[in-house]
């Protein structure tokens, strides 16, 4: 049996409708005493001589199990009250009866009840009774399903809570009852619904519904967890939205051509509670390429709204709109409902161009001429490409054996633009090798490698100082044991000297990547050899950085990279490829300098 | 595999994207030009010089199949624009350097992201390279998952969207990029969530997740299906709801007792996207009843937001809020957004008497005496106990058998209540014969009686006329063929004569129960009484109830109760139970008038 977040599944709606209530704040919602047989959700503002009594009361409901509805459209604009059965039960006619008394004013009630034979007969009865009291009680019965054709008695889907939204934008405009009543019939009249979905109705206690074979999909199903009148396998969304859409338009009266609307129509796009967003958004990119979704005028959904427990589906609602219900259906309701807002669709220019050039400008680069610096770059990159197969060796003990051709390649592709980098501009020249090694080196050491120059190269720009402090502190302010606080490399503009860039280029990869000195990567060489750069110079960082790689062959625990998965006793006295890296590029750097 | 709304699962987060842009209305969303590699959704108002540019930018983003996160949250006072990649997948660099590049101006731009190697990668160096090409950009990265205990990289769940809405309030407010960062890693460093789920997540195009056991629940897992760290048999959801909110406790920052709050928190509810909204009610009852619950000042959801696919679970937040926060908690944003909004929480009543003296009222009683109404009703129900076995055995032809025991049991009831009754208030004695009715007979025989009574008691209040004409017209705004227009009785007044009051409630038991004329039911036999009553008095109406009920004996489809299912060849010749005991009733009424 499915398992289901409930306690007690006696208690399960009044439980749900005290989370519904407690949920909305004070002042908001009150249900009546009456649990557990007399489960009414109504208005906590409603006695407020501003508010209710004087104005047309709105009431609805049903069995549970389709929430938010419909207790959660209980506020101001929208229902007065809501009487609930429990799941998929019809409320009793003295709930029913308790709700039409306890909101019932000189204006009267609209009662709107779904097409099902035990809500019709129980709340028909109801309000046959709160008549016989002396209460003025209007009823429209909703039954928008065209699943079944040519049945004397279509069952009550979504398109419902369009009859509640208009009698309750109208009720709250202190319109009498009968306009309200008026325009319900209207929506009820006019309005058609159709439902699809993969999977059954799951209830708490109750036996899963095994009914769906994996793939398949039921067209024209209930919100009871009754079965559709198709079963298929599931093909594009496209095709099923197309015969939905059009099943709809030729069940609309007139086609929905009919009144000022002019063929407009309103569409609700229902979820019926276990249906992935994602995929609901679909459903809305191929409902709006439909010919109805073309003369679509308000789109309210995707949302949840009517739902079937959590059945993966949902119901699409079409009704020819004129400016009236348009208006009542864009009306301000309560925020803290469920209700989702209606947004008036049109054309509009949805494409903004890419910033191109900008991405181009952002790696512009002029060729510049410095011996020193081709001098440094040619010997770090042969060495590089020298060490390739010895530095995969390495790598094979201890990782996937490619460290050695990933810097290789790495080498070999900044070889190759020597002559069209800036190597007069060392800012320019770290953000092209960024560029470089972010596209010539795979995996994350590519990425990592690629933020370091980017770092070094932007060193100086406001714009990186206080970022440099905080974007690595994963749920923390701070931003504390950084190596050499990239704030004062800000503050010394872009005549940082070199030392000075690297060490933001080094802060930054510990920032991203999240491992840090000791961690047994490349880190472990370049932060020393980082240091000893400001201090001593390049042999100094040579030096540096030979220890530092050294070093990681003692390490046995490895805090980031592949080697994160290997055990300490294939680490023991083997060298970290990528410090070894390291140390061999700062190694050549110095020692043809 | 599990059937999901999709087309070609390579084009899936394209066109979720398009319908949302689409589906949001003009002016509201764009997107980049860069599909399929760069899916950006940004503000389609952030050019104009009124919305954006001179304020921060605020951009996420990360792998889809958590819609409506992030693209759902871009609007006014949330995302200026969101970052998607493939499902469950990082977005590239060039795709986050766009959006970078395309929304950031003067102000600068806030980046959130949530804690994973490849996003913290990927935005990380696209963040590094917009710098680099001279834009202010802030980073902050968000770990909220307290699932798994010391790691060094806890994940980023929906806690990442109280990082969205307080830096996106700020912004639009106007406040400078420190403030808006500094704000946004205050919310960082101090939420904390914490998730679980019935289900894993189905990927369109892959194998479902096979992981769960029916029953089985996982308690912090990630929303990628990634395990959770710790299985079990689901039980009491009580239980699992007060350990979540004590890890959380145990989790948050000086138990979330720091700062001006004085230990009051946010509570952020998520669901996964397949949970249905029932349960996640239950869960927000569960979860106010816990301490932390109890020191909620606000709350979020429960809302679909940070989903994974369609999982069936949920996940709680919850960060100490400082009255700062809080305002950018409740701060207005684009109403067309994901954004649920967060309502303040607090103590209030929320009980409402039940309406029972009124309820009585309804029904109150008092007795009088008529000699010849009693005659009538001591004929009638002696008349229908005589004929219990006779009817049952009718009934047994087309049905269950029990027609003659439920007219039987009511009759009884009458009889009983008889010297109580008001025999003398034609309107009281129906409105009392419906509720006998009601309780005393079992069925929806006994509801539409019951309304019978009750709709021939209130015949000529004002209420009953127009709903008369349009309670039982299914989604038609007419009531054509109602039998004696409940219109023209109204306006007669309490006075109605008996005929115009049982013409009235015949006409509420068409509406309520749907059936007319010709359908095989008791309103066969009713109908042509009452007319015959109108105008030829008793022994008419007894003679037309008595031929009424014969010729249902040559209806061989039968459109209302259980004979409905019921074959021709077994209803030919048949008198139908119902319509036979009504014409007991008129004749035993006729011949002892």
């Amino acid at each position: 049996m499915t398992a289901h977040f409930v306690n007690d599944p006696a208690a399960l709606v009044p439980e749900a409708l005290d989370g519904l209530i407690g949920g909305a704040g004070p002042g908001r919602l009150a249900r009546l005493d009456g649990y557990p047989d007399i489960k009414v959700v109504l208005r906590a503002d409603w006695d407020r001589a501003d508010q209710g009594r004087d104005r047309v009361a709105v009431v609805s409901g049903g069995g549970a199990g389709h929430e938010p509805a419909h207790a959660g459209f209980v506020g101001p604009g929208l229902l007065t009250a809501a009487v609930s059965g429990e799941v998929f039960a019809s409320p009793s006619v003295d709930a029913v009866l308790a709700a039409l008394l306890a909101v019932t004013g000189e204006a009267g009630c609209l009662l709107v009840v779904k097409n099902y034979t035990g809500d019709r007969l129980n709340f028909g009865l109801a309000a046959e009774r709160a008549r016989a009291a002396g209460l003025r009680v209007e009823m429209v019965v909703v039954g928008d399903d065209i699943a079944i054709p040519d049945t004397p008695a279509p069952r009550g889907l979504a398109g419902t809570l369009l009859v509640h939204k208009v009698a309750g934008a109208l009720a709250q405009s202190g319109a009498p009852l009968d306009h309200v009543a008026g325009a319900a019939r209207r929506v009820a009249a006019g309005v058609r619904s159709l439902g699809i979905s993969t999977s059954g109705a799951d209830i708490p206690g109750r036996r899963s519904e095994q009914r769906f074979v994996d793939g398949s999909a039921e067209l024209g199903l209930g919100i009871h967890g009754e079965p559709g009148v198709e079963t298929f396998a599931l093909g594009r969304d496209a095709e099923i939205v197309d015969r939905m859409a059009a099943a709809l338009t030729d069940a609309l009266p007139d086609g929905g051509d009919s009144g000022a609307a002019g063929g407009d129509v309103v569409l609700l796009l229902n979820t019926l509670g276990g249906l992935a967003p994602l995929e609901a958004l679909v459903v809305v990119c191929d409902l709006l390429a439909t010919p109805l979704g073309q003369r679509a005028r308000l789109l309210i959904g995707p949302a949840a709204l009517m739902t079937s427990m959590s059945m993966r589906g949902f119901s699409v609602s079409a009704l020819a709109v004129d400016d009236e219900l348009a208006r009542a259906l864009l009306a301000n309701c309560a925020a803290w409902t469920a209700w989702p807002g209606a947004r008036e669709l049109g054309s509009h220019d949805r494409l903004r161009v890419l910033p191109v050039p900008t991405l181009r400008e952002a790696g512009k680069v002029l060729a510049s001429e410095d011996t020193a610096v081709r001098a440094v770059l040619t010997a770090v990159t042969g060495a590089l490409i020298e060490a390739e197969q010895a530095l995969n060796a390495l790598d094979a003990k201890v990782g996937d054996g490619d460290t050695g051709s990933t810097f290789a390649a790495a080498a070999r592709r900044v070889l190759s633009e020597l002559d069209a980098l800036p190597l007069a501009d060392r800012s320019a020249l770290f953000a092209r090798l960024s560029e470089l090694l972010g596209s010539a080196m795979g995996g994350s050491s590519g990425v990592l490698l690629s933020i370091l120059f980017a770092a070094a190269g932007s060193a100086g720009s406001a714009g990186s100082v206080g970022s440099a402090g905080s974007a690595g502190s994963v749920g923390s302010a701070g931003s504390a044991g950084s190596v050499g606080s990239a704030g004062s490399v800000g503050s010394a503009g872009d005549d940082a000297p070199l030392a000075d860039a690297l060490a933001a280029g080094a802060d930054a990869v510990q920032r991203h990547g999240g491992a840090g000195e000791g961690d047994r990567t490349m880190l472990d060489a370049l932060l020393p050899a980082v240091r000893a750069l400001r201090d001593g110079g390049a042999a100094a960082a040579a030096a540096a950085a030979r220890s530092g790689a050294d070093a990681t062959g003692s390490m046995e625990q490895a805090r980031a990279g592949r080697a994160a998965y290997v055990g300490g006793q294939h680490l023991r006295g083997v060298v970290d490829p990528g410090a070894e890296a390291v140390a061999i590029a700062f190694t050549a750097a110095a020692t043809h300098r």
